[in-house]
């Protein structure tokens, strides 16, 4: 199968879903829409909607039942990505290689534009219309199982952590708290929710949920690598920014080789955890093995 | 019947239950649990909480079916005070009486605090055993109903031009539009969402809408009256605040005089529509007169 195509069918369809529920952009305020629709179409790479879909049509489920779902969850992300980038925060000028929401509308509208995209993803969560076919009950439960991966346990958790251990040292349980948390938990959210839109048992959840946890801790850890032998034109982003900034990387305390090595050893588990599946989930597999192969 | 009564039994069940919801102090990270709690449990009058207790009883609707909507509305309010007050926003110190969250947490802290808590809502709204004997179908349309009245068309709306205004000249409907927007809208979303939770025919809605948009208004323009005559001691903010940093406000436009007769016509069309809701509307009457009349 080949998955540019699988990768582009998809995330055109993500694409026209964000384009239609995000309010245009001389909505009032219009300041307001197009600060959120500028990080939305940020030319992000779609990772948890995809995966969404995937594990999705890995139970036998409706892509199209699942689309709202994969959108509000690039809505979180999107909005996670304003908060992280903030001056307060960790104050970057610069993401995906263009200026961050705040350095062009401003900080007030950043943090405005991030509260209003977490809003619009339980607004569309919560949309009759466009979950049209989703019996109510497995969307309360979608609601609440993003709102869990997203909130003070969740990714908050996280960026909390995160923020606490910078620039001290830091041990190997904590950095795995923090990407568990901080990246992990959407990205095993957006697997299981969609499992459960799919109508996948809970034996495929369980696989899927297995399938999430490596899958997520090693796209933290290539994400650690890129950021050592990255290409700065491909990433948008400064190459050695963690080291400069005394961040805790996998790479800092496995080394180079230790977290590609440790990289691979999660792929291998990931796809290993599939083999219930069968061959539906033969999308996840060549994602597991895109993640840890990527250039940005 | 004793309005005050009436006001502490209930609003210490939904302490209760904000406390029950809320991860304790000490859950980790525990300096974003601690920030939560601190603006939640910030002696906040609970008024939207109150009012959604209200319309749920005017309908003959059960309390106990509509207390964690009521604590979820809450945490949303918090979360939006929290934000507003940082030094991107409305840059303030102190609110009732107490320093402000970033002033207490930091910056980076109190922007996640209000991100978690806005989260936490959406997490107790969809929360099965919270919400146990409420349809799915009714929960989904109340996370719906709280996410449009809290998000870009709605509250961060209002926010947005609430900023864009400071220091020029506004008129009426520009006045009006930022406060149906930033405060009209969860005060309207808190009677809505107490009639929809309330089992309320949809006649019984209208109603409580009508309550709801006049009741909000009269709410904010008494805010900007008691700005300008209130008791510094009881407000537990500086008396002036909004006059000295040039924030438009309707005793700016309307004149003190003009400002309270239009609070008080607007009590007026707010009692006058629960005239259908007979004898259980007594508290929501009783609550109109109290949001003219209060000192703070």
């Amino acid at each position: 199968m080949d998955l540019k195509n699988y990768f582009e069918e998809r995330l055109s369809r993500v694409d026209r879903l964000l384009d239609a529920c995000l309010p245009k952009e001389d909505t009032l305020p219009a300041s307001l829409h197009k600060a959120m629709r500028y990080s939305v179409f940020a030319g992000g790479k779609r990772i948890r909607p995809i995966l969404m879909i995937a594990a999705c049509e890995a139970v036998g489920g409706d892509v199209a039942k699942v689309l709202p779902a994969a959108c509000a969850m690039e809505m979180v992300h999107a909005y996670s990505l304003i908060h992280d980038d903030l001056p307060a925060m960790d104050d970057d000028d610069f993401r995906r290689g263009r200026p961050t929401n705040h350095r062009v509308f401003g900080e007030a509208n950043a943090i405005l534009a991030g509260d209003a995209l977490l809003t619009e993803a339980f607004i569309l969560l919560s949309n009759p219309e466009s979950n049209r076919g989703v019996p109510a009950e497995t969307l309360l439960r979608v609601i609440h199982l993003i709102g869990r991966c997203a909130g003070s346990l969740g990714m908050v958790a996280g960026q909390v952590v995160d923020m606490e251990s910078e620039g001290t040292e830091v041990d190997l349980p904590t950095l795995e708290y923090i990407h568990t948390h901080k990246t992990g938990a959407l990205i095993l959210a957006s697997i299981q929710t969609g499992a459960l839109l799919g109508g996948g048992s809970e034996a495929a959840l369980a696989a899927l949920t297995r399938y999430g946890e490596a899958s997520g801790l090693a796209f933290q850890l290539t994400d650690d690598i890129l950021d050592v032998v990255g290409d700065q034109e491909v990433l948008g982003k400064d190459v050695g920014s963690d080291l400069a900034r005394g961040k805790a990387t996998y790479v800092a305390l496995l080394g180079l080789e230790g977290a590609r090595l440790r990289a691979r050893e999660l792929r291998d588990l990931a796809v290993a955890a599939l083999a219930p599946l069968g061959e539906g989930a033969e999308p996840l597999r060549r994602i597991a093995h895109y993640i840890v192969d990527r250039s940005s």
